[in-house]
Order: structure tokens, then sequence, then C-alpha cells
């Protein structure tokens, strides 16, 4: 189906980018993994590009010869998303890393794929805006977009869905398009701008980024607060949205969790079912926020309220909850984790978290639990030795029951992370064949010859 | 092109609907026009559709005939969505208006498309919760939605983008999908119900909407404020948007809508830019957001500050901003009006309306200037003899001037009304023909007989 790396095409490719065409086994093995627990599979070779000309150059490269291409930004994906699965060329714009505007009066920011949250927060810092969407990972703003990505902040702030304002994107055909204005909203056509975030580069190559930030709020105030059971810890978030406060970020850790960021980062909190929260306002507001969170945490049984307004302290608590992940893996040294992300309607998450706990006793691996509860959306970390198959087995077994009771309760098998190659038939179940095809029809409209990042989200045939 | 609707077809459309298929002068003519000021275009024939089933049947019959079929909610539209250019079946949804269900737990319901928005809030009402999108108009949710309608709320809660779950939708060939779960964030796959959503029923007929709501604010204030000048109102929304508040609403009325709605709603408020601000908060918060907003205003020359917490007197201003639109056609009895909607990034919003209101001198029929200045968007409603081609001429002209002015502005045509057949060209302009074609290659892929409300939006051929 696809053509070969051959001698031929390959002396194209060397005249056309020089050394930023790299076939060094070296290079190769460097983008043919991301954070899930799926093997390498490297591409033929690496292309750095510097700027959206070079896109451009591949992707008319790549289609002259029928050759996939895959994106590629900073491979904090879990689901397998940038694994090269059919050979050909790993498109790297981690040096597309440039902010190319602020423009404070709009609360706008454009940049390149390849900027990273944190350089991008840490180069804002001086305008007093920030961007609030945090993944965990120091992801790629790239990234972020083609996964949809979220985190602890949506239950304030949204996903990357209500964050992106306008992209520019290069077409399988090697086009350059603008998907909108820099108008806050717009009613012109069809929205483009939302059909890429989220389409895991499999429709066009993200080059351009024009995101909403925000001012720093005021005051920022963190708390943690112990309960005696996870259902009651769930039951107090789901409190919480229905009073219709905004908080900044409500967070749930399972005792395992809890052990888990007490041996990484040296912390003594109780190992008991834990809610990380933060507040974001004027400090009467945040006030305000906080005698309702505490009264209905203690009708949830909840204790140890402890709050925490020093950016010195508040970093403490919160560095726990960011290291959640490394600290998991860390219970089972050389472990690799299947990740679950499913996210269910707020009013089914006690029941679908206690049914989940109740399905991981007796698992033969250790696993944590813990997620951005406010939006129903949570993660089991299953610590798997990866040369075990019959782990891995049990580890996707205990996925696919997750998965299916989360989609019986209205929920979807993915609140954050993509479909990758790791959900396909997930989302098959989710969405049902009929609505798989209706995205199928506008993939074989984008990319007719099936060259940007194949094989993801869903088969190109039927 | 398309078929015509024969004796032979109209006898099998009689079979499949009974008097539910209308074609009676009076009901073609009622499903003529909506609020544009186009003339009127009469369907062939009206089918009253009460339930999916009969959206299906109807789907299938136009597809098996080539005839063309547009959905008709409550006609509100104003840029001629809903006008049968080509003929064929206008398929009324205005029966399909119930309630299906409210999850108030979750904060979601979900409604057929017929259901209107004042409906919609007083069939909610006892749970505590409501739907704040606002575009003035008692609209269809189901038009709402193909519109990308947003209006006075937008500024807090976003557009109807933000604020609908899932769809289900019957497609081209007569198949029902639903777009996605009820899960308040999803990384499912491309976003489908995001591509639905402003798309004026060209890619589907919308059947079912699960949509957010909000609890009732704690309290609501309202408040207005008068300035010297056009420019003094804008400058005070642009520093009110960058203090990061979250205001509830801000919009603005020029001396004329001023002028407008004093007469029809018999106020006696000073002719001047005025801004109406909603607080939507508890009572502190709401308190604190008042200060700050006194402070902005009256640095920017604002004065007789004035605020009202009680519904009473609440709705007293504020209807007066709701009648602006009929307000403003009784400026001169027997017009209609030529909207404009352009949307700009706020930092250059002060001089769009100022360069915009100095482009409005001299025209020979009344106007009036208003908008969501908290989204950088605003109106100007042109009153004109839709008998008088050359007023009808001058105000397009104008119409015009004004969205390459906003375009060159980095902002967009149509912040919230569609484009319809009235926007075409203009969207051409802001996006260019390869986006344009890029929305192409949906609509062929989704309708490729173009049956679905054809001739909108953009061109069927290059």
């Amino acid at each position: 189906m696809y053509s070969e790396l051959t001698q031929d095409i390959q002396v194209e490719f060397e005249q056309a980018f020089g050394a930023q065409f790299v076939t060094t086994t070296a290079v190769r093995e460097h983008h043919a993994q991301d954070e899930s627990a799926y093997d390498k599979t490297l591409p033929d070779a690496v292309i750095f590009a510097r700027n959206t000309e070079d896109v451009i150059k591949a992707v008319k490269l790549c289609s002259a010869y029928n050759i996939p291409i895959v994106p590629f930004g900073a491979g904090t994906s879990i689901e397998g998303h940038i694994l090269p699965i059919h050979g050909g060329i790993t498109l790297d714009l981690s040096e597309m890393n440039k902010v190319l505007s602020v423009d404070d009066q709009d609360f706008t920011v454009t940049v390149q794929p390849g900027v990273l949250r944190h350089q991008l927060n840490e180069e804002i810092r001086h305008t007093g805006l920030y961007f609030p969407i945090d993944p965990g990972a120091n992801a790629s703003i790239g990234g972020m977009v083609s996964t949809r990505a979220s985190g602890t902040t949506a239950v304030r702030y949204g996903t990357m869905r209500e964050n992106v304002l306008s992209l520019k994107v290069v077409t399988a055909d090697g086009e350059l398009i603008r998907t909108s204005s820099r108008a806050a909203k717009s009613s012109a056509g069809y929205d483009l701008t939302r059909l890429f975030i989220g389409s895991e580069g499999t429709l066009g190559i993200i080059v351009e980024i024009t995101l909403k930030v925000y001012p720093v709020p005021e005051e920022i105030v963190a708390a943690i607060c112990a309960f005696p059971t996870l259902e009651d810890a769930v039951n107090c978030t789901v409190m919480i949205r229905q009073s219709g406060t905004q908080i900044g970020r409500v967070e749930f850790l399972d005792s395992n969790a809890i052990r888990a960021v007490n041996g990484y980062s040296h912390l003594g909190l109780k190992e008991v079912p834990t809610l990380f929260f933060e507040f974001h306002g004027s400090a009467s507001g945040i006030q305000e926020q906080i005698e309702l969170i505490k009264e209905l945490a203690k009708e949830c049984g909840g204790s140890d309220f402890e709050w925490a307004s020093k950016t010195e302290e508040r970093n403490r608590l919160w560095t726990a909850r960011h290291n959640a992940y490394f600290a998991s893996l860390q219970l089972r040294p050389n472990s690799r984790s299947i990740t679950t992300d499913v996210c269910v309607p707020i009013s089914s998450l006690a029941q679908c978290v206690s049914e989940t706990a109740a399905d991981l006793a007796g698992l033969p691996f250790p696993w944590t639990m813990l997620g951005h509860v406010g939006d129903g959306n949570f993660h089991v970390l299953m610590m798997i030795d990866p040369h075990n198959e019959s782990e891995r087995e049990q580890a996707e077994a205990f996925n696919q029951r997750l998965v299916r009771r989360a989609i019986a309760m209205d929920g979807t098998c993915t609140g954050e992370h993509g479909i990758g190659i790791h959900k396909m038939e997930f989302l098959k179940e989710e969405l049902g064949e009929p609505v798989i095809d209706m995205m199928r029809r506008i993939k074989h409209a984008f990319d007719p010859k099936n060259i940007l990042n194949p094989g993801k989200v869903f088969s190109w045939n039927k």
C-alpha cells in the first residue's frame, strides 16, 4: 500500500532537508515510543521541521511518494498516538518552538506546535497572563491540541476544545490553511478549528495555534481533605459541582496513589482517599468558597482539612499531585503503566468509581486511582511488567470492563487521552459504526492517500 | 438538477405523512421568510414532523427523489437560512417540542429541536436550573445549534459551541446517529458535535440535543451606565474584560438604540451611549464586581450609574435591551432590518466601532448600533424600505465595508448569526477558498446529493 523509503527517495529527502533528515537508529529509536506500554516501533526516518515551509515540503514529498508521515511533539501521549505503525517519516516539530505573539489586550497567544506547556507559561509570565490547561505532562501545545487534552483545571477553564481560537494547518495536499479569525466567537461556516482539535494528526499537521490565556488569579489557595472512603470523596466532589461554585481544580487520589506520592515526594500525607483543591479568585471570593467546601466536606465525612495560600506550601501539595504518574511507576521498578481514562456523567461517578475499585481487587500488579473527578474523569494506573503477557492481558481485560461500565453509564472511553491505537475498538463500542463512518468520510475527503498518521483512531476501511 | 414535486411524488408524501404534509399557500407562505429583509421564497410543500421517525422518512423520500429538504424551527434567523431557494420540502420541526429529560444532578437537559428557549426555561424552572444562552429572539434550540447562536450571556457562559454536549442527527442517508456520550468532556475521535453546531442544516437534521444547564445564580443584579461617547463605552468594556472579572452580561446600546427603546418601552433613559450590565453570583461577589465596574466606568467618563437587584426593576431595564430589535424596527413603520454581525478581537473594538459610526453618517435611513461588546461583537440595524432598491444597495455596501474593516482587524463577518445566503461571499473573503474547499469536502462526503438545505453557507461547486 505504501512505498518503501528506497535509496532513490531518501536522496530526494536528503536534498530537501540536509541534516534535518535523519536515519540513525538512535534518533529513530527516540521517536519509536510514547508513554504507553507499547513496544517500540521505529520510523524509517525522522525529519526535524524548523518552520512551516519544512512541513509543507515534507508533506508534499510524502504525498508524492505515498509515504506515511507522523507528527511528533514531546512524545508524552499514552495511547500509542505517535507510533509509526506503517513505517515512513516521523515529522519532529519540537524545533518549531517559538511563541509568535502575545496579544495581552485580547488575552490570546499564538505559538508554534512544539512550544511546551511550561515554556509557554515561563515566556508569558511577565504579562500577568497564563495558560491554565494542565494535563500533567509537560506536553507540547500541538500535541495537546491533537489529543483534545485537558487535565486538572478543566473543571474551571475547559479543555483544549474551549481554549483554541484558531489554527494554521498544513493539509494532506501540502496546502496551508487557517481555520478561523482571532475573534472570540464566530458563526462563520463549519467549525474546522474544533474538527482538527482531537484529530490526532490524521487530518492535517498543525503548524500554528492561537490560544486563549487568562489573567493570573489575584489569589490562589490550595487545600487537601482526607475521606474515610472512595465514595465519600467522590460524593463530596459531586456536591461541590452541584453547588455551582467555580473551583479552580478538584482532584482525587486514592490511598494507593497517596502512598505512591508519599514515597516519591517524601510527604507524610494520611494514606486514605484524598481530595486536592485549588481556589482561584479574590481573597474574599476564595474565603467564601473555602467555607462552603469545608462544610460540604464535613457532610461527607471529610477530615484533616488543610489549606495553604503561600506559593511554597501550595507547590508542595500540588507537586505531590503532579508527580502522581511517576510516583505510581516507582511503586514497581521497571514497570510501565497501562492507564485508563473513562469519563462519566457526574451523577454516575460514585457508582463507577466504587464498582471499579471492587473490580481492581485481586489484580496481581500495583495500581493507583486518581483523576479529575470534577469532570467525571478518572484514571487507573496499572504498573505492569511489560514483558509479562499475562499481566498485560489482565490489565487490558480490566480496562475493557471499565470502559463498558462507563459506556453503559453514557460515558466515554476517553476523557482526555484520545484513541491512538489503543482504544479503536472502544471507540466503535462507544459511538457505533455509523458514527465512525462519518469520521471516516472526513478522513477520506481530507487525506485521500491516507498518509497522515495512518492506522490511528479508526480503520481506513469499514 | 433537482426533481420537481410531481403529482406522483406528492402522492407518495401524502401516503407517508397524511395531514402532516401540507401544500396550501398559507402554510407555504408561513415558511417562506425569516427575519431577514429577503423577499419570500415558498417551498413546494411543508412537512410537520412529530418525531424522529418522521424526519427519517422525510429525508429518505427526499433522497430517493432528489428533492431539497430545509429544516425549519422558529423562523427567527436573519441571514436567509431557511429560505427554500431550490424549492422542495420545508421540514417544520416546531411540533418536536418536548423536553425529553432533565438530569439535574449532571446539569444537563435533553430536548427536541423545536423546543423554544423561553419554553425550556419555563419547564425547568422548578429544578433551580436554567439555560442561559440568550440570542434575543425566542428561537428554537435546534435553530440555535444550527447557527452556533450566542447573544448577551456569551461573555460569561460561552456560545452554543460550548453548551451542547451531544446531538442526535438524521444524516442525508436517513440514518440516525448520536455524536457523543453525555460525559462532560471527551477525546473520543473527531468532534462531530461541534461540526454539526453551526452547519446550518446542511450536514444533517438535528432531532435531539443534550445541553448544559446552570444553577440559577444566587443573586442577579442589573445596572446601566451612561457614557459621553461610543468610544468611552467600548473602552470601559475592554477594561472590564481585561480585569478578568466574570460579568454575567455587558451590552452596548448607542444613542439611537436608546432613543428607540425609550419610544418602544416607554422609558426615560438618557439618550447617550449606554452600557447594560448584569452580575451573577453571591451577594458579596456581586458587590465586589459592582465596586470594580463603577470605578472602571468612572475612569471612562461614565455617569448615572444605576443598579437594580429586584426582579421587577431588573426586568424593566433588560426588557429595554431585549426589545431593541423590535424597537429599532419601530423607528420606521413597514421597514425591514438589514443587520450586520461583525466580531473583532477586543483590542480592535473601539477603533472598529468608531470607524463604523463615522461610516454610518449620511446614510438615508434610520439605524441603531448595539451589541455584545464583551465578546467584540456588535450589530448595526439598518431600517430600510424593502421596496427601495437604492436603500438596500446602500445598506449592503455599508455592510461590505464593515465586514472588510472587521476582517482587516482579524475579525469575522459573523459573530453569531451565521452565513445563510447573505454572507457567502464574505465567508470566502474571510477564510479564503482553500478553507471553503475543506468545508465543501465535508458537505460532499456527508450529503453527496446536496439535498440538505442546498445553496447555503458556500456554493456546491468551486
